[in-house]
């Protein structure tokens, strides 16, 4: 900095920053720059490829075994310390990358200077952050499927139990409880192949693309690829350290499946209301009130409902921050671990606080049963017996049903008190037989179809997804 | 509509419609509720659907051999006068399936009456999107492999010219035009992987969920699912007609795909600037000024960069469209469509855009090489060269190599114009084998790392990606 | 193009364009360049900005009284065109304004020619654009306050309705349904202040910006700016031509207004559930079942709750779009109609349909007043109570209320239903005085404070929200 | 929880939370829940909060003066407490609102319990919250007030520095590096009114509206509003604990005020590149290599391109989180401060950086004027001139212009080299006095309509802006 501008500064510091950056310039810089402060949780990525590279450069001869033996141990020795909490981590350092490399240097002297051939910062974190995503796509896919044992835990128990189905939140017509978790059990399914997809995709190993070109060393990039459990090396070098679509696929899966989550936490709020009571949570994942009793606050639903607010926000701020940056490395690239590291929390806390929730849950069969029966939620087997059992069309069977229903309506009554003779007096060919579809254990039982409310048929799905799953 | 507010509106429609609805409350639901101005573009796959649909009830004996027989033909005949030109598109009948079943009752009678047996709206629609959101994919990947095509002979023709590398916009080592071109190959492979794995996860038929629950009809999902082209029924029918996550995905996929090709689109606008003249893009791609003959403003890829904000945007909107919805289907859904539709139209357009400029664009060797050379660019390569020959530790090689390069700087000259006997002013060791590695040609000829930028390894990485991808 | 690349498209075109743009790199600039199809919009504020412009170029002698008469009556006529539908929109003239231009020519001669003196696409654009975001913040705030005059005729006519507030969706206490419309009427409020404070920023004239430099033309901005109802010119005509962020604002206010309609939408979609059934809506913003008579699906509700997240996508497009921009104008700036058009149509229709419902809708009172009741809702007032009357501390208060209220649960009553003898065995100094508080009626009569549920309050807002807003 | 429950959930813990939440529900439902962690940011207000809460308790006799002062005296000590690091924060009590209650009991005893009467943690965060925002509102008007400031002292040094104006990155007209930079103070007026209306919004005191439904406690809520410098009480108590536009607004206003601020880092990152070298950065805001002594990668600008990203994902996830919530409160509503902290703490040190980079930069006058003649720049003043003095219309000024530009461009000399004669071959009423508007000088000072860059005219803008601001 030239002299003038020191002098500029006291001054600049009342007026520009505005009190709250004192040491003006020197304070903006090192406040936006450094990454340690967040960077950190990358640090037993970092030191397992450290010991990767370093393997790596004693089998291909640019390392002495002396120094790789030194180097490993010094880098176990920094781990040690960083788990036990007696690490200095300092902002002047920077990064986790130098924060590390400089301890290192004061625990084995000029061996940890070697560490460095080779390699650059940039291939250096964009392994890190790879192993770390791909960490974290494990952490979730062993929630979820903890999620998904749940959903056919419970599934199984009420696979029964009746309950309305719904369009637009109106009755529509009657299922199994069974058969509405398994509809989750569907989605997650399909996440947990996301994730699996977006795991196989990452699993490529940037290390050696060094700064962005390669490197003139004789190194073997498939070693560090197979000691870091990579399938292979990336093709690329400059691809390697410019690109984050590893990240970003992580992001939108984990922003799927927590739309589907915020569906399920969604319906157990209103399902906890007093109006629903639909299924009962106990004090583990709701909150009271110390004056009323009867109130239990469903917390956790609601905090699960919002935190895909927050996933979806950093998938979308990662898209934006990458958007339009040319090749290769900018510094840009720094903001995408916190949107990243956040999500993460967010989503695994939501997948164990469903999984908790889906445990929990209690369903109120009576409650069910009744709203399920209600607003002639059978119209649609009575139509459907007109067509298949008088052969009327489709269209004609619904207008006879709809003067059917108008007459229950009218009398107030459910679609099976009314009389045959009712009925006949409507349409004459209906016979006794159309009592077995105007119930809604009758209805729910008739629907065979793959995939459809059966009690058989969901029974059926559970088997297959648990043989699907191994679960 | 009760008389009370019939006498109402005419009054509420000059306060509360502000003049923009004027026929007040109908004119508004119409609006918001018909979807027939967008929804049209699924008239294609209603039809291919209604087709299995009907084969299916005739080959399970829901349905006579002649009913089906006309339905068949009927919908042929739908189809021409759509493709025609000549079928009139009804608001009042809200959507292409029931603007498509009336006209099929107009020309065939009541057996159109009969097609809509076993199935509701939800999973006509379901299964409509989802064979469109195939085709989508299908489309873009075709658009991807051109640009890939497009990227690898451009790379195999400029495998060898030498440009400069970047990091932060600022020079940092020699690489090569082909390297950096197979860097968006890397980057497009996974991206056609996303597209690939997201057709596998769509690949499911949800005909025969009906309303939510299945149906009575003995239906078989098996055979509509075959002869649609999908691997497989859907498993659940609750799922079936209440989960978009198939739109989501491939919406992930093109704004993934859509920011890497928006890093290119930012590349060619910095490079066609006067100030870097990197590649030159003809008329083709570029808009001219009727008095600056020289100015050609890279129109394409500014509005390629553009595009894909609305793609990310679009993303963004299902995302939050589905948040929180309640099972099974809700109105909320008829909103997964426009966004949908708009960014497939975005991302081709992109896609296709982005080719031509790849086809199109003329690399200026002069230039490239010129900036290439400049700003000490191959000061790496001389310590590495320390580290290698004379076994300097990494950051000792890197205090010598700072010294050379301000010797070079102070004399206004580059690396390879410095004497022996100037570089051994600063470390005795350096031999004349030095020489070897301060030219930009030498360097990226040295690294020949696996990925690395070496003209050899480019090469051998265009032949990789030649025949993992057919091309 | 060269002859090389023209050899080169027939085969390009099978593999790069995948069948979907025939012409090749033609077909393909026009498709992405064109705006025709949407800036077509803008033709009133077009015509608007060049009467105005040829004006004050009459007035400043720059253009002689004829011509400035002859391509006023010129574009009075391509506007009558326009509107009767007999305008031939050319996609080779790009956009609306060559569109205007070249239609000018044929009907004027060169006198059109001269229209472009001291203006360029760039401040003509900025302006028309300008225009067209203005009338649309004119119509949604006219459309919102009849949405405010909705509400605050319904809130008045059911100020006294009692009702439950909820939170969690759990009963917490009762209030008035005036009380609760009332809320939104607030919110609504700062809405509107939202729109008349981007309206005012907005308000400026780019118009004589030119490209991005002023001319040197003796222009009279001033005049332009007065004339099309400017409060004046903008201050720096770089800005003039690069900023959008009036057209940011807008979709900002209008995302805001729009979530808060979402919450209304969502309740409605509640409150019309078979298990809620607290307000009923008529046909006119329900769909129906043709054989569940009883089923209004809240289809307007529901696509007013999603069409907000088309805003939010809106608005996030815009923004992505405009970052990193450099100065002065990029063609990434075409992209910035579509968005805004698309979420205005949205919002308008939104506001409007949420007016229609709440005018529509009736409030079922004795479902509401059960709902009330429920719960012990009345809980908090009676710990009121005994700190107020008893002066217990708050904490202690709450203690002896819980009691009291677990004494009513196993007894299966409500609070008011205690004797005071079974109140005074659990806390002696209760007095008689304490019923006043435990009926809902009373409840909610006393929470007087300002802003308070207490029906007298309530028309105490609804008054002072009438004068403020002069409704 | 159940016993059934209790012994499920060893073997729970195992699949379901897959190690990562080892004491199962109640780990997550705290893990979750409680927001002490991030909330505790808002201790300050929470006490400012408290205090005038206490006041107007005792003004209106509700609390004893004794208690009042103990109150105010315990509030004290716990914030010396927090201040001086000694307060024990416990995540046990969940929140800033009951660690500090919690304490202030253990200080001062039962008077604390007397505290929270006529209020609940409702319309406590609500206060707090919004006091919190004032603040960020204000320290952020605070910092662009600087920014402004550096900009105008930049702008007015360099009014009359000659530099290219682009368009689409292609040099278009000459204009001057105050010029320039005084758009951005254009826009920065605008994000400050943006503030300051966003500021005038909030400054409603929620204060009083308890749980939801205001209370029956004689309270005077004017009072607490203004001794916490709102300027009146909310006028709906539902609404004040129910809605976040002020966050949202604030958001909004963060977000375009950072878009105009990466536009600016796109430049300096342009700028600063060796191709433009149009301005210079000192360490103070840039990073180096130790062995590349020319590379000063532009780090600051670069993060705080980024980090406008992360601002604009924070607007979007609180708006998504906000979208469809039923009043009143939700616990959802939670979420909406770690994304305002985030992006508050995000566009500070934007603001502040970019204060600092403005004040640091030297721009390279060489360079920009050199730049500045390419491209034939001032072919406009050129066609402008035909119009002016002989009176061509427009287009066939622009046509006379095209054949001597490429006149010039033949010769390869700029056009003030072209002689008179040469011009007259092309169009021979061209006089002498036409080299005065060739240069770019003379392009530069002609441009004197309002807000052009003629640096007479920037002067008056930067005059004009100082008055404005009372800068």
């Amino acid at each position: 900095m030239s002299d003038d501008q020191t002098t500029q500064t006291p001054n600049a510091s009342n007026t520009m920053w505005g009190g709250r950056f004192e040491r003006g310039p020197a304070e903006i810089m090192e406040r936006i720059n450094a990454s340690i402060d967040f960077d950190r949780k990358l640090y037993a990525q970092d030191i397992q490829g450290s010991k990767a590279h370093a393997q790596m450069l004693v089998a291909t001869g640019i390392l002495t075994n002396e120094d790789g033996a030194s180097i490993a141990a010094g880098l176990d020795r920094v781990k040690a310390e960083i788990e036990q909490g007696s690490f200095a981590f300092r902002k002047d350092r920077e990064d986790i990358h130098l924060n590390i490399e400089a301890r290192l240097a004061e625990l084995i002297g000029p061996a940890a200077g070697r560490l460095h051939t080779a390699r650059s910062r940039n291939d250096q974190v964009a392994t890190d952050f790879r192993l770390w995503v791909r960490d974290a796509i494990d952490r979730l896919s062993a929630l979820t499927m903890g999620l998904v044992a749940a959903l056919l835990d419970k599934a199984a128990t009420h696979a029964e139990v009746i309950m309305p189905g719904f369009t637009h939140l109106q009755v529509a017509q009657p299922i199994t409880f069974g058969h509405h978790l398994m509809a989750y059990v569907a989605m997650l399914e399909r996440d947990l192949g996301r994730l699996r997809d977006a795991r196989v995709r990452l699993n490529e190993c940037p290390l050696g693309a060094a700064a962005l070109a390669g490197t003139s060393f004789p190194i073997d990039r498939h070693l560090t690829a197979k000691a870091l459990g990579f399938d292979r090396p990336t093709a690329n070098s400059l691809d390697s350290v410019s690109s984050r679509d590893f990240a970003l696929e992580y992001l939108a899966a984990a922003s799927i499946l927590g739309v589907h989550l915020s569906r399920l936490a969604e319906e157990l709020v209103i399902w906890t209301s007093a109006q629903f009571r639909f299924v009962t949570l106990t004090d583990a994942f709701t909150t009271g009130s110390s004056i009323m009793p009867q109130k239990r606050n469903p917390d956790a639903a609601e905090l699960s409902r919002a935190k895909v607010g927050r996933i979806i926000g950093a998938l979308n701020t990662l898209l934006i921050v990458m958007k339009g940056l040319p090749l290769a490395y900018a510094k840009d690239m720094q903001e995408d671990k916190e949107p990243t590291f956040d999500a993460a929390d967010a989503i695994e806390l939501v997948v164990a606080a469903m999984a908790g929730m889906v445990a929990d849950l209690t369903p109120n069969d009576v409650a069910l049963h009744a709203a399920a029966g209600s607003g002639f939620s059978t119209a649609t087997d009575l139509a459907d017996w007109l067509v298949r059992t008088l052969n009327l069309p489709f269209r004609e069977a619904h207008h006879v049903t709809g003067r059917i229903v108008k007459l229950a309506e009218t009398r107030g009554i459910t679609l099976d008190a009314l009389s045959l003779a009712d009925m006949q007096g409507i349409e004459p060919r209906i016979s006794a037989d159309v009592f077995a579809v105007l119930s809604v254990e009758n209805s729910v039982a008739s629907r065979v179809s793959f995939g459809g409310t059966a009690p058989s048929g969901v029974k059926t799905q559970i088997a297959a997804a648990r043989a699907r799953l191994g679960l």
